[in-house]
């Protein structure tokens, strides 16, 4: 399926039909996920997934009951990790693993530090939320393609969520993305005009 | 090229080489950014789209000079659209017109209408550029497919761009995505173990 066919064929999901997904295509999504962009590659997220039928159930009422939440085959909540600083010693880490001499990526490293360095915890969370919304694009156009369905949802309550999962605070609840396979039938695409997007 | 094979080609371009993109090409890549999902598909977001030399060498030092900005082909600059009460109007209206029944969409205007009225100014200006994120994905894949390339770039200066671009101060510029034909080559994709995404 070429990408422009799996942008018109995926849609918000409203019921899925219970069946799980083969463990070898979820892993194929983790990966679509994880080489996901990301603002200096600090890929400022993690992905809890939920596929047990009891959690499903106790964070269904966090989540307005809405069906998606225990109908899914894998429930996938992104999460912020707001812990930046650690990101990026292990970014660096990684790159002087890989061969990168230090004085040269010096200047890319202090880069970072210094964004780091210059935001408020409020600012580092909502700058890893909106990276993890580009690794939830790839989630969901991942999903169809690899030939199943998604409904992304920001209707869940963070809090109730991070702690029925037993999350650290800087592990940070952002959007949820049930996967499974679909017991809808799509409705035809409604966008606003193509002239209507332009500023 | 399928899904897979766009997200593993695509990489952050350091510089173009100054070729023009067809501009139906372009328009192709505007409807994979029109067709992406958004939170209650409210679309909160538009783009700015610069293709002269003189706006991009105007922008290039509110861009800490960086190279991609003047060598691109079209700059895309997408803005978070803080007026979502007209969004909502909108989206009731095309919803209407398209022949759903008022009493059945009713709920479903009253969700979105409580939602942004709980939402300050500046909580509603974030949920809009997260929105935007999702559509900046749809463009950093879509440019690969079509055969093109891409920099997503948050280092700019938003006050910056949105005088010089002349836009009114409900639409803030928030990520920047200049698309051309790269000049230079990937490097290795370097990413977090698959184990350390998950929480």
């Amino acid at each position: 399926m070429n990408f422009e066919e799996v942008v018109m064929k995926r849609y918000a999901t409203k019921s899925f039909d219970g069946k799980m997904i083969d463990e070898t295509k979820v892993n194929k999504l983790l990966e679509l996920i994880r080489y996901s962009a990301s603002s200096f590659n600090l890929q400022p997220w993690k992905v809890k997934i939920v596929k047990d039928r009891q959690t499903k159930e106790k964070l269904s009422p966090l989540s307005w009951n809405q069906p998606q939440i225990t109908t899914c085959s894998h429930l996938l909540i992104f999460c912020a990790e707001t812990e930046v600083k650690e990101l990026i010693d292990k970014l660096e880490k990684q790159m002087l693993a890989a061969g990168a001499e230090k004085e040269k990526i010096a200047n890319y490293i202090k880069m970072m530090r210094d964004f780091e360095a210059g935001m408020t915890p409020e600012q580092r969370l909502i700058w890893a939320q909106k990276q993890a919304y580009i690794a939830l694009g790839n989630a969901i156009n991942g999903a169809k393609a690899l030939g199943f369905d998604s409904c992304p949802m920001e209707g869940f309550d963070p809090k109730g969520y991070a702690r029925e999962l037993g999350l650290p605070a800087h592990i940070v609840p952002t959007v949820v993305c049930p996967i499974g396979f679909a017991n809808d039938k799509p409705m035809a695409k409604m966008r606003f005009d193509a002239k209507d997007i332009i500023a």
